[in-house]
């Protein structure tokens, strides 16, 4: 019998501290599981050990336990076994395949919050090194899928869009689904917010109509008015993949056929029928070579047939942002101009236009080979526009949202070009760390416009960016990170011919 | 400017909690690192974020970085880079080689608490399946013991005996220790306690003895009385190991190059010229074949070559446990009868002396195939005895200790045998784990008796066990899950033609 000492402190799981000297009585060590009993409520928790925290005859409980025991003064514990995922994650270790019970076992496990996160580390890891088959990604799918909520539509076909990411500027989504939408085919979008980049397109979205939905709320608004662009995280599609996001991003790494089984389980819980998925190749982003975006395309194309999802791939150009802006408020407007006129940067509405097509032919709502002129009809008929402003509407935004109405942050400083001649490097990766130091995403009106791009001709006085920010002193700490001179800061832009420095790098040009 | 707000509990490491909004304001996520300012103080922690548990301007501080924070109210927060021991142990991951510096990163990061649980849980799983070569486990060796306290001692040969564990009631250090001690030799012994197993070396010398040195103590014991036996988890020496073997406990694994270099680095640290490893070989040990035990001596063998330690191993019988006792204050007993009187089981008697027997000729006391004959001598002349009572005292016990005086459990019931014929079948496995539900060994007078070996005759209705313990309830636990009619319960002894049972893991012996 324990007295309970509660620590309220909320950590994701099931957790309870005994003295060390309790815990060697009992047998067990920090890592190992206990059953917590007391009247009425019985659960398993994760054992830390401590000799200063807790008296010996006490027992420390954490916030979610605590809820679950109900008030209770005392509690008995026990030892109880590891989960079984433990061995499971042993045999990715040992390169062993797993069954799809097993397989099962460890999504369950995670959804659950039955594993530590040192547990979780390791599968992670293990996965990172040791590559599934596809039949395990099949299952992995599968069981991230079942272990969530799901989306059954009445209507078909259902299309999707994923983007493996890696380029800034990246805001097709937003002529994507309404383009789509209007075609009459149906596309329950769910979409990311930045982690390491200056915008997702849940964060773009978010500046025009709220993105958080129930699955139930995005079927509906889906069925409603054809599309929806929701923050995914808000739902429970998939959840297994929110609880592996925060240990990969901890440690840099994205295990491949983890990241084939998170793509495609969210399309498929959302019942998409076809998906196309947009694939950046270049340097900087997650596909190097042609060679490397080849054989990703097969992989997702293979599980897509065993999950009974068409999948087409879109490799696309990676090398610089989409379009000419980069942060939430500068791509909204970007995106909203593009729907209201149909005029704006190439790269923008061209990739629009490419993966719209691809998602219409497979939608079969266009002909094979016809797609791409389709789009162009409805992005140029005011379709595609009227379709988002339904969709905005639908969400609760206010559907009379003009491009000129999107606030962008009145702190501005244009970079101008010290010399004359031609862009020859461009830099994605300091665009998008210049636009976080103005603020973006959390600061919405945040962000880099970018006035010249790789090839381009620029003379000397002329703009190459613009920053914007709603503070002022986040605009300074952009411009020196823009304009140092430091060896470990590359200048974004590098003009020929302009002598910024002399460290080595410029070498590299 | 944060406010303060202190979480009292002690997890380990500098770590503090911010309201998701206000980590997305500062561009930054959970795993990354923050540096906490104050007036007069500054420090790097882990950031972990929160929508319930700090508000929006405040920051959750946990107990280790509040101290160092010196009661400040409020303090600033910057994002900090993480600690580049992560690019190395992606490198590891990766199967890429390390250098000599980036070794000892690692090694210095998780010494100083640097690395997350998500962290230390990447290193040992990506170090379990991609083993370091000769070099780099030389150089993680060489870290270990830097990072630690070391002794220096002005005498030498300094000798030490390691064993890697698996066989039950391997008491033979208390033989060892002595008799080598009493040949002239220095060996400043530290041992384990249990994690798994029914007692370690240091929970049996705690019952003659404190355990709890520091490593100038230890140097100063084993100058004044040729040796000592200590536990090393007191000790500040080659402390990376002991922040491992947490995560390693969890995750049930023990990478290959890490156990090699946790050995040596305690070898190393301690000044050793000279060291044996006892390696147990068997089903259920550590060392399932004989050729595991070759291919694991010579990588032992190589990484002492390459830091000037001479080392020699032994491989044993680890099918049966060493002598006839298992638990604590019992093993006690058993080694100290065997030092009075010469006298008891040969399989600790042999095993003793084989192992003292390779150091007095690694150490130059004895010639080459002369240290058996040597080590019978001295524990045949007492000294052996005189000797441990010696260390005894300069550790602070009793010299006057006699193995009557051992205090065993007095709740006690003997294991009859059903029927009449030889053992068949003896899991050593079980023992423990009967020894350990006895209460071995958080109480020290819990444990085993072993009546009959593997191969020995017995008559229906002899002993086969008797159980010990302080405690009725736990004796009758363990006399329990000794004699229950379960199949997950392997019964511990099977006697020929003994039918306990029918179910079909019989069908193994």
């Amino acid at each position: 019998m324990f007295e309970v000492h509660p620590f309220d402190i909320e950590i994701g799981q099931y957790k309870v501290m005994l003295n060390l000297a309790d815990a060697r009585e009992l047998g067990i060590n920090a890592g190992d599981r206990v059953r917590i009993r007391t009247k009425g409520a019985s659960l398993v928790a994760i054992l830390d050990t401590t000799t200063a925290m807790v008296a010996k005859g006490q027992v420390g409980i954490f916030t979610e336990a605590l809820k679950e025991l109900k008030g209770a003064m005392t509690v008995d514990i026990f030892p109880a076994p590891k989960p079984q995922s433990i061995s499971y994650i042993k045999r990715i270790m040992d390169n062993e395949r797993l069954s799809e019970d097993q397989i099962r076992t460890i999504v369950r496990d995670i959804v659950d919050n039955n594993l530590s996160e040192v547990e979780l580390s390791a599968y992670i890891t293990a996965s990172y090194i040791h590559k599934m088959d596809a039949q395990e990604t099949e299952w992995l799918t599968r069981a991230m899928i079942e272990t969530g909520d799901r989306i059954y539509f009445d209507t078909h076909p259902v299309v999707d869009k994923h983007s493996i990411g890696g380029v800034p500027g990246n805001k097709v989504s937003l002529l994507v689904v309404p383009i789509v939408a209007a075609a009459g085919l149906l596309i329950p979008k769910t979409s990311s917010r930045a982690i390491t980049g200056a915008g997702g397109t849940a964060d773009l979205m978010e500046i025009l109509a709220p993105v958080e939905f129930t699955a139930d709320e995005i079927k509906e608004i889906t069925e409603d008015v054809g599309g929806v662009i929701a923050w995914g995280g808000a739902t429970n599609i998939a959840p297994a993949d929110d609880k592996l996001i925060k240990q990969e991003y901890s440690l840099s790494i994205d295990p491949y056929s983890q990241m084939l089984a998170s793509i495609m389980a969210k399309k498929g819980a959302v019942g998409a029928d076809a998906v196309v998925v947009d694939m950046p190749v270049g340097p900087g982003t997650k596909l190097e070579t042609q060679e490397d975006g080849r054989s990703l395309a097969k992989d997702l194309m293979d599980l897509g047939d065993r999950l009974g999802i068409k999948v087409e791939c879109a490799m696309t150009f990676g090398g610089s942002p989409v379009g000419r802006t980069v942060g939430p408020a500068l791509e909204i407007r970007e995106a909203l101009t593009m729907l209201e006129t149909g005029q704006g940067p190439n790269s923008l509405r061209e990739k629009g236009l490419a993966l719209a097509g691809i998602l219409l032919e497979m939608g079969g709502v266009a002909g094979r080979g016809e797609g791409h002129r389709r789009a162009e009809e409805i992005l140029a008929s005011g379709r595609a526009h009227k379709k988002l402003m339904e969709i905005i509407e639908a969400q609760g935004g206010d559907p009379a949202v003009k491009s000129a109405d999107i606030q962008i942050g009145d702190h501005q400083e244009q970079i101008l070009s010290p010399s004359t001649g031609y862009v020859v490097a461009f830099y994605n990766k300091r665009i998008v760390e210049i636009a976080r130091i103005a603020g973006a995403p959390s600061d919405k009106k945040a962000g880099v416009i970018i006035h010249r791009k790789m090839g381009e001709m620029v003379k000397k006085g002329e703009p190459l960016l613009t920053i914007c920010s709603s503070s002022d002193w986040e605009l300074e700490c952009a411009i020196k990170d823009c304009t140092m001179r430091d060896i470990k800061r590359q200048v974004p832009i590098v003009v020929e011919g302009m002598l910024l420095e002399r460290y080595p790098r410029m070498t590299e040009i």
